[in-house]
This record gives C-alpha cells, sequence and structure tokens, in this order.
C-alpha cells in the first residue's frame, strides 16, 4: 500500500490515523497536551492537516472538561463543517460558550440541513437569538425548516436546488448553469418543474453531460421519480433511499410542489442510526450515545431497569408459590433458572430476528402467519434438542429419571413460548403502532421467566416431587 | 397529498402500497390467486407498474413453494435489476431453476458488483458454467472481483467508470464523453488521474458542468479524495462512506492505480445491514435473515444456545453449593433470580451500548478508561438505587431487615459486575481482533448469573441466613 499512501492525503496520515481510519490515542494525547501546555501553535499544527470530521472527532476523543480549551486554541480551524460532524452533546456543550452572533455565522456556511440540526437543540429563547442575528434569507430557510416536525424530511432538506422547466434544451440548462451565481453548486440532479413548479422528471448529471446541447430537458429526464413528501419521517425517508438506491430526491411540499431535496450523504447516517439502534433499544439503553450527560443516561437506564423489576418480581412471586416443594427438594431451585434462562435465550432470538424484519419492512402482514410457523417449527427442534440434552445433564448428576423428564418437558414448553411471544409480541406492538424495539423485551422476557418457573416448578409438583 | 400522487407513479400506487411503501397483502394475494389460477394475463398486468425492487420484495413475500410458478408467468418482468434487488436466499432458490446461458445473461446486464453478488454464491461448478457462457469482457470483469476476497472493496466496485488525465481542459471532457458511446452512462463524479493511472482528484459533476469549457480540470477538481485499496473490507468501506459523506470513491491496487469505483447506493445496504446485524449477532441469531432455510437457522441459534446452557449449567451448579441453606429458607430461592437477572438486564445494556460506540469507532483507546469509570458510575447509582428498592419491598413481604440488607448488597455488587464486565468484555474481545458482537453476551451473561447467585447466596450464608 506504501505507493497508494502517497497519493492519498488521508490515508498518508500514519502518525494521526490507526488502520481503522481512528484517531491515534499519542496523537489525542499530544494535541491534548499541546493545549494545556499553552502551545497554540503546536497544537494548531498538529490539528491543521486533519479532515473536518476527524477535528469534529478529536473533539469527542478530548475529556470533557478540556474540549473549550481545545476548542480556544484551534477556533479558525473549527468551521462550520466541523460543528455540521459533530456529536450532538458535544456540540451543545461548546455552542453553549459562543455568543449568538458566532453561531449565526456558523449556521449561514452551512446547508440548510446541517443549521437546522445544530440549532433545533437550542433552548428556544438562544434560538430566537441566534435567528435574530442571521441574514433574513438565511433565517426563513431555517424558520421554514423548523416549522416541519422533528425528524420528518422538512428539517433533512435543502432548499437550495436547481430546477429548470420541461421545455428546456439541454443547451438552455448549461447556459443557466454557467451564468447564474447565485445558484449552488453542489448537487448531483436537476429536477424538471412545471409551470406550478411540481416536478415532473430527474435528470442525472452524467445524461446531462452526455447529451448534444440541441437535445430536449424531457428527452434526458427521468420520469419515474420517488418523491418524498415534506411531513415524512426520516426513517421512512432513509427505507425509501435505500430501496430505491436514490442518490438524491426531490421534496413536496401538500400540494405537490418542489420545496427541496434530500441527497444520500445526509441519510446514510440516519440509515445507520436507525438500523444501530435497535440493539439499544432492546436492551432499554435508550440512545446509547456515550456523549450524552450521564444524568440523562442514567434516567433512561434506570426506568428501563425498574419496569424490569418490577417484572422480575412477578416471575419471583411464581417461584414462592412452590416454596414448600423448594424447601423439600432444593434442587428445584438448583436447576429452575436454566429452564427460564435459556428460555430468555430462545426468545431474544427470534425478538432481534423479528424486530430487524420489521425495521426493514420485510415482515408485513402477508407473512406474519409464515414467521409465527417458522418460529415454532425452530424452536420445537431447539426445545426438544436443548430438553433431551438437560434431562440427560440432570439425570447424570441427580439420578432422578422423574426430574429429568419434568426439565426436559419444561424446557420444550419455555422454547415455545420464547418462540410465540417473540413473533406476537413485536408484531402487536407493530400493529399499534408502538415501536417494536422498544418494549418488547419486557414482555417476552416476563413470558420466558414466569413460563420457565411455573412450568419446571409447575409440573414437578404434578409429579410430586419435593412432595 | 392527493395532487402529488398524481405526479408520481410510485406514491399514486394507493391500491398496491400501503401507507409504508409496502406491498399491501390484498395484493400479493391477488397475484399469488392468479398465478395459481393460470391467468398469466392478469398476473402480468397486476406486476408490470411496479419498481423492480417491489417486484423482488412480491418474490420474498410469495410463499417458497410458489415462487417458480410466479417467475415463469411473469418471466419477462423479472428481469436483472429485479434479481439485484432481491434477498440471497430467494435469488438462489430461482437461479437454480434456471440454466448457465440465462443467468448469463442476466449478469451481462448488470454492473459488476450486482453481477459478482449473483454469481459468488454459486455452486464452483455452476459458477464456472455461466462465465463460460458470458461475453469475454463481462466475463474478465466478473472473474477479477471474484479474485478478491468475498466482501472486500474488490467484489463492490463497478469496473465502469470515468477517468480523464490532469492536463485536459473542461471543454476536453465534455466533447470526450459525448464523443464515445462505449463510455458508462451513469457516474457522478469523473476521475483524474496521472500518466501511470493514479487518482489525483476527483471531479464532482455540477462542478464540471457549471465551468466554462476553457478552464482545466485541474482547477475544478478536489485533490483530497477517500481512495478505497481494492482489499479494504466492506464494513470500513461503509464507514468511510459515512465519515466523508461520499457519493462514489476510487479504488485503487496494490501500487495505487484506478481499478475501479464504488458508488453510495451500493454502500447503503452494507451500512444498513452492518448497523443492523450487531441486534441480531448478540442474540446469536447468526445473520437473522428470514429466508434463511430453516435448517441453517436451526443450526446458527441452536449452537448458541447450547453454549449458553454450558454457561447456564456453571451458574447452576453455583446455586447447587448453596442447596442446604436453600432447603432451611426457601425464600433464598425466591429472590435469587431477581438479583441475577436484573445483572444481566444491566449488563445488557452497558453491552449494547459498548458494542455500538466500537461498531462506529466511537470508543478507542483514548476514551476506553473513561468508558469504564462512565459505566461505573451508572452502575453504582443504578445498584444502588435499585438496591432500596429490593431491600425495602423484601423487607415489606418478608420482614427480614438481614435478608433485606443482603438483598440490597448483593444487587448492588451485581451491577457493578455487570458495568465492568460489560465495558471490559467487547473491548478485550475487540482488541484480539474477534467481533465483540458475536461472543461478548456470553461471556457478560455467565458473568452476571454466577455474579448475582454468589453474591446473594453466599452474602447470606455469611450473614447466618438459613444456617
Amino acid at each position: 500500500m506504501s505507493e497508494s499512501e502517497l497519493a492519498d492525503p488521508i490515508e498518508a496520515a500514519d502518525d494521526r490515523m490507526d488502520e481503522d481510519d481512528r484517531l491515534k490515542p499519542e496523537f489525542v494525547r499530544a494535541v491534548i497536551d499541546a493545549v494545556q501546555a499553552g502551545d497554540v501553535a503546536e497544537a494548531h499544527a498538529l490539528v491543521e492537516p486533519l479532515h473536518p470530521a476527524d477535528i469534529a472527532d478529536l473533539f469527542e476523543l478530548t475529556p470533557e472538561n478540556c474540549r473549550r480549551d481545545l476548542a480556544a486554541a484551534i477556533a479558525d480551524l473549527v468551521d462550520a463543517d466541523v460543528f455540521a460532524e459533530m456529536n450532538d452533546y458535544v456540540r451543545e456543550s461548546l455552542i453553549d460558550a459562543l455568543d449568538a452572533r458566532q453561531v449565526a455565522d456558523i449556521a449561514s456556511e452551512l446547508d440548510t440541513d446541517d443549521a437546522v440540526a445544530i440549532i433545533e437543540d437550542m433552548e428556544p429563547e438562544d434560538q430566537r437569538e441566534v435567528l435574530r442575528a442571521m441574514e433574513p434569507d438565511d433565517r426563513a430557510a431555517i424558520e421554514e425548516a423548523l416549522s416541519y416536525p422533528e425528524e420528518s424530511a422538512g428539517r433533512l432538506m435543502q432548499r437550495d436546488l436547481i430546477a429548470v422547466p420541461e421545455h428546456w434544451t439541454v443547451g438552455d440548462a448549461l447556459d443557466y448553469l454557467r451564468r447564474d451565481d447565485g445558484l449552488t453548486t453542489d448537487f448531483w440532479e436537476i429536477y424538471v418543474v412545471d409551470p406550478a413548479h411540481r416536478p415532473v422528471g430527474t435528470c442525472m448529471l452524467s445524461w446531462v453531460l452526455r447529451a448534444p446541447r440541441s437535445v430536449a430537458i424531457a428527452d434526458v429526464m427521468q420520469r419515474e421519480q420517488t418523491l418524498i413528501p415534506v411531513d415524512m419521517d426520516q426513517e421512512e425517508v432513509a427505507l425509501r433511499f435505500q430501496k430505491y438506491a436514490l442518490i438524491s430526491a426531490a421534496v413536496i411540499d401538500g400540494v405537490g410542489r418542489l420545496v427541496g431535496m434530500i441527497t444520500v450523504d445526509d441519510v446514510v447516517h440516519i440509515i445507520q442510526q436507525e438500523a444501530g439502534e435497535d440493539t439499544l433499544l432492546l436492551s432499554g439503553a435508550g440512545e446509547g450515545d456515550i456523549n450524552e450527560p450521564i444524568r440523562l443516561t442514567v434516567k433512561t437506564r434506570l426506568t428501563w431497569l425498574v419496569v424490569n423489576l418490577a417484572t422480575a418480581m412477578v416471575a419471583a412471586s411464581v417461584v414462592g408459590l412452590f416454596q414448600g416443594a423448594i424447601a423439600r427438594y432444593a434442587v428445584l431451585a438448583v436447576l429452575m433458572p436454566i429452564v427460564s434462562g435459556m428460555g430468555g435465550n430462545a426468545g431474544t432470538q427470534t425478538l432481534a430476528v423479528v424486530v430487524r424484519a420489521i425495521a426493514t419492512n420485510q415482515l408485513t402482514d402477508t407473512n406474519t402467519a409464515r414467521m409465527i410457523m417458522r418460529e415454532l417449527r425452530i424452536a420445537a427442534v431447539n426445545g426438544a434438542t436443548l430438553g433431551c440434552l438437560v434431562g440427560l445433564g440432570s439425570y447424570i448428576v441427580y439420578g432422578d429419571e422423574q426430574l429429568s423428564l419434568v426439565m426436559a418437558l419444561a424446557m420444550v414448553i419455555n422454547n415455545l413460548l420464547a418462540g410465540l411471544g417473540g413473533v406476537l409480541v413485536p408484531v402487536t406492538l407493530d400493529r399499534f403502532r408502538i415501536d417494536p424495539a422498544v418494549s418488547s423485551a419486557v414482555f417476552v422476557t416476563t413470558l420466558t421467566d414466569t413460563g420457565g418457573f411455573l412450568s419446571f416448578l409447575g409440573l414437578a409438583t404434578l409429579w410430586g416431587l419435593g412432595g
């Protein structure tokens, strides 16, 4: 790779980045040391070659109490792009130290969507102050974006785009683009609109480039287009981009007029975030942002743990019903967590699969019944196998045939419960428009815990074990 | 939305798609009914207006035993694009029914990366046969792609791209694009190369379009570029695209020569998949593909469950050490699952956060120590709160002060263990280059189960409860 590295300033930064393209600890340490020693020139020299995304990372990797000093030392390098790349919480803490004028300057340099991301999290009063400090044009764009619901297409879109009338030729479009200096410079597609400013087609720039000047724009445009209503949820927007492999898409208002565009680079982090958040939501870790103030993290996680505590107590109360049998035959207490725990594991597997399938639009009303049958078949095989294993195992250890049989049976029952609950709970929640990732786990765990205890201890009592 | 729908053929399909842009069950049913009734014309009429991505979905939503009949009925609509959008397993089962000639025709129509995706999963013998049936050019491109490791940039890239020499003007480039009919039509950026065919810069098409013909290409190109080595893992490629907001990127070989390009639409599904797979891996559900043959699914999940069974037995053997105490004081058996279960929940939260932070390059050697401290602080607050709650609760139910104290203490200890293990286990695995999502959960669950039983039952015995 040695030669290729020479060709690439980002790859070449061997002393700054590790092989996974992350800032090296020694580099971060060196910057912080320079800042703390007051050596602004050194800090500046170290940070200067970095890409804005890496400068943003640098702030995230710097301990909280040094971030403002760092910002002060390399102030001229911390431009709007760096703020746009920064984690929300880290940015907020830095923005708090700036006055409204400075924030307004930063926001003015950004695309509407990035500016909105910075401004939308501010306190209403600070927000008003920043908006007052902005140019009327920028201000209007941001105020309009803020008028759309949070996490909607309206907040995500840019208003700067290229729209041309249907009757133009390629040559007209080229002349317009070369002539008008006020137009945006970064775009990937040209939108073709009718007289009412409704999009009728999209031109890939490569088609425009390859076509002779005399060709009509209408002949190089694609009529089939995916339009994004301005109030569409960003998760839905991300799914559309993915499904139809879009690079950019026109955003339309309630009467179908073109009001903005969304480009794929603004959607990529939403795809990543929405796909990754299921892991966090299923575990009750909320956003799971490691830069979140610790107080917020505790609140989110503790809420979830307290809900789980309640369900654990329900499960424990089932065990309480069988205290007498346990006192007479304590081996029951040794084995019961195996039944409940394995049911929990199996339920978590099914849940993870179903939640992903719902999130990616793969599981719909059409195939729910098929999914339930599939999971029950899997649960039957897994339950039977695990049942044989634990039955055999417990027979070897305790030499009690009836105990082994009860253990095996309970294992099968609890696996079936886990499979059934693992599909039905998230599907039902989804039907009521509740995010299945958020609350499915509580129900499924309660089911497999109480189901495990009840089936094992119940069967044991019926069999007269410990009686 | 009524007017906007008129402007958009995809949005307008109210009778086919639900509000989440998924095919309606009634529509799928109607197609299947037509196929089964042998009414090819009706099936064809129904499917014809669909986007290739939706036709692919239709196959996934059709029961397995009807898929080949469906394919036969709408054969001319099932083009290369539909195969490219289709789930791997569904596609494989359809491809199996085609002869090598037909597969070769489909592959020839696709971009290299999509053709490779179809061919790479075939049996080696079938693969050879398909390659033999292809045109020499297409065949060479695919054979070259197959020579790179699976899931590497080499498999993901297209070889068709636009590269121009540094000394050209914008006018030269425009003339070249308009003149040469053999060039690719769909591209987003032009690569500028030196005489050794090494990339020296990238031109966004919008800059080319807006520049006068006489301007040098070198003046509208961006010199700072992210180059992708051909052997880079696709997950790493996805992270680069995301971090640097790329639309397309040049792929270079070992000596830095431009060999292909990757576009963001090919990366988007990888970002989605890699971010979503953590949920599945953490639960031991493997790929979690609902179209996977059930035998494979059982194998993956059962392996994981058997490993978990072993760890559950270790935890149970800890309980076994305290059988005497439990026999004398069965309440211990009622309460012990609460301690182990709550530790498990807390551990899962930490694990989910840490695994995500590692996957997104947010947690590095620089901030690991800070992360451990953060999680321990959270665990201390959560453990203390939960300890008070269960201590109080068990005192109300059982009226035993010492039992309550033991319960509360065990809860604090197990939460701290969960927080510590939740960070250390994945971070350690990652340092040994083992995917932390795959195996962390076993270790953490073992820790919180045995830790919970040992701390609660151990403290209870020390205190002389049930003695």
